[in-house]
């Protein structure tokens, strides 16, 4: 099955830092794999706010990456360099990439590409990588998260929060999740939250405590920062773990940290875009082993909310600013 | 050997929260050992930063624990529970307890009672307990410093910091530490130091950065708090480890928590006190098996700042809070 693989392509820039209509279609050569490299015909590609803040010129791409946005991709095999081992021309994969997603093609090294979860389409798989690799390497490794424990999800309707979600809970904690609306809530209880906190109403300290008989979360995910790191402190179990990949309200809070030294938690965060091959890969293998069958049975799926051209990017990226997304938004690259 | 045990004892009281001259001579009931106790007859007490707080109110003592302050003893075994295994009536040892410490009797759980190490006295063993059990868990257990690491141990010239100082240098870390005068930093360097920072004259984080090739100390000891967090979070190292033991400096601070999550810092810290015995026992082990060898060697001892009367404990806290001590200031019972 070979694939004709032009010289030039459409590919999403970033015309300059700016709003959504920044975005712009161009056209780019195709990227030559290298050695342990493949070239994927990109058929969709996941929307990250990573990409909004990459987009405002606040999130640089590390070097060595393409100034193209785009963290995940599903696809089809189009080449492979020398020492490829595993995927073919022809494949279907999806990836995480630490860049260049939104284009017609994009390279990465096939460690980091899995192959699609039995039964999933291009769509679905490409709002998988990020969301997935971010939430089991945050709230599963750094955060340690076990069975029988209580995890507390901010942003549950989110990409992050809705894969999270379903993976606490596949994997037997008691999952309590925070959203903004009773549609949100609704949606993250049936996700299998135990308990979905509308934080416009409701105070998340209150109600973690309420719901543990005064325990608090053994671990919380978090990316929203701000006024809520003080919040999480008080929120959290003895020997709690709180795991920070974002900072929706902002990095700056003044906080008191008695509660870190006398509850004895551990505050840690981490992001996954610099990080070398060779542990995106790790992640990768421990996804393969312990997630794709969950969703080969559809027990876990990605929560899709919209799918857009990829000459459409703008308007996806307005989607995700404007707040009202549950779930993923991905670009259709046809 | 037999010891003659009275059934009153003088000990040292917070007659009410306040300053130094709230500690009294009191008179109290002999404690007597449970089970798994030996009572000791103490004949030095070391005194700690927390026994200040106790005294001014701020920290009460654990449930079941004396209202009497002291938090580490050293004297001879003056009767045992009836399922004490290890130690006889007579035996010389010394103890961390949760509180009574300031006292000519104390009880506590023989798994957290230790030998002296060979060739030591009382005065110097009571001054290794809470410092050496609390260096040990938190720079190595909780901060997971490792050989070859770079840790930057804050105040370096108190009971703590000597104690962390020797430990961390005897077990082959780089060693930089912070002192408020150029006395105090000879004397940190004297220790095994390699870099001794004049807090007063220099900036540390730049300080760390040009002594680490850019790089950062991968652990950091910090009880200062307050302005020092955000310092530290520049200080540290990709996965640096920063570990929270007190807050001299207050525990409310205003942060950007970015770096937190960029270099995939871990901020945590813990408290001794209220752990459980088998806990401290855990720490004791270690101790006994890695640590009394080099202090029967001399390799690392406690160092000695005054020795005060118990009667005039009120004066050791004077000294303390005055802040000119270096190292470990200890009560002499008689």
């Amino acid at each position: 099955m070979a694939l004709q693989i032009p010289s030039q392509m459409t590919a999403i820039e970033i015309s300059e830092p700016g709003g959504p209509r920044v975005l712009k279609p161009t056209q780019r050569p195709v990227p030559r794999p290298g050695p342990n490299e493949i070239l994927v015909r990109v058929r969709a590609a996941g929307v990250n706010r990573p990409d909004i803040l990459q987009r405002q010129g606040h999130y640089p791409p590390p070097p060595g990456a393409p100034d193209i946005p785009g963290l995940e991709i599903a696809g089809d095999v189009a080449a492979a360099g020398e020492r490829v081992q595993r995927f073919r021309v022809g494949d279907q994969v999806m990836a995480l990439v630490a860049g260049g997603g939104y284009a017609e093609f994009a390279v990465v090294d096939e460690s980091n590409a899995l192959p699609l979860p039995s039964g999933f389409g291009y769509a679905e798989s490409a709002a998988i990588p990020e969301t997935f690799f971010t939430v089991w390497h945050n709230m599963f490794e750094r955060g340690g998260l076990k069975q029988g424990e209580t995890v507390l999800i901010h942003g549950g309707s989110s990409g992050i929060g809705t894969a999270a979600i379903q993976l606490a809970s596949a994997f037997d904690a008691y999952v309590i999740t925070t959203a903004g609306s009773a549609e949100k809530c609704e949606a993250c209880l049936r996700l299998g939250a135990d308990r979905a906190i509308n934080y416009r109403e409701e105070d998340f300290v209150k109600i973690v405590k309420e719901a543990t008989d005064g325990k608090g979360a053994n671990v919380i995910l978090d990316m929203v920062g701000g006024d809520y790191i003080e919040r999480n402190y008080d929120a959290a179990a003895l020997d709690g773990r709180i795991v920070q990949i974002a900072f929706l309200n902002g990095p700056k809070a003044t906080v008191n940290f008695s509660k870190l030294m006398t509850k004895r938690l551990t505050h840690t965060g981490s992001t996954l875009r610099a990080r070398p091959v060779a542990f995106k890969a790790a992640i990768a293998r421990e996804l393969e082993s312990k997630v794709w069958p969950l969703l080969a049975e559809r027990r876990i799926s990605p929560v899709m909310d919209m799918i857009f051209p990829l000459r459409d990017a703008w308007r996806a990226h307005e989607r995700m600013e404007d707040g009202h997304h549950i779930g993923k938004i991905v670009l259709d690259v046809a």
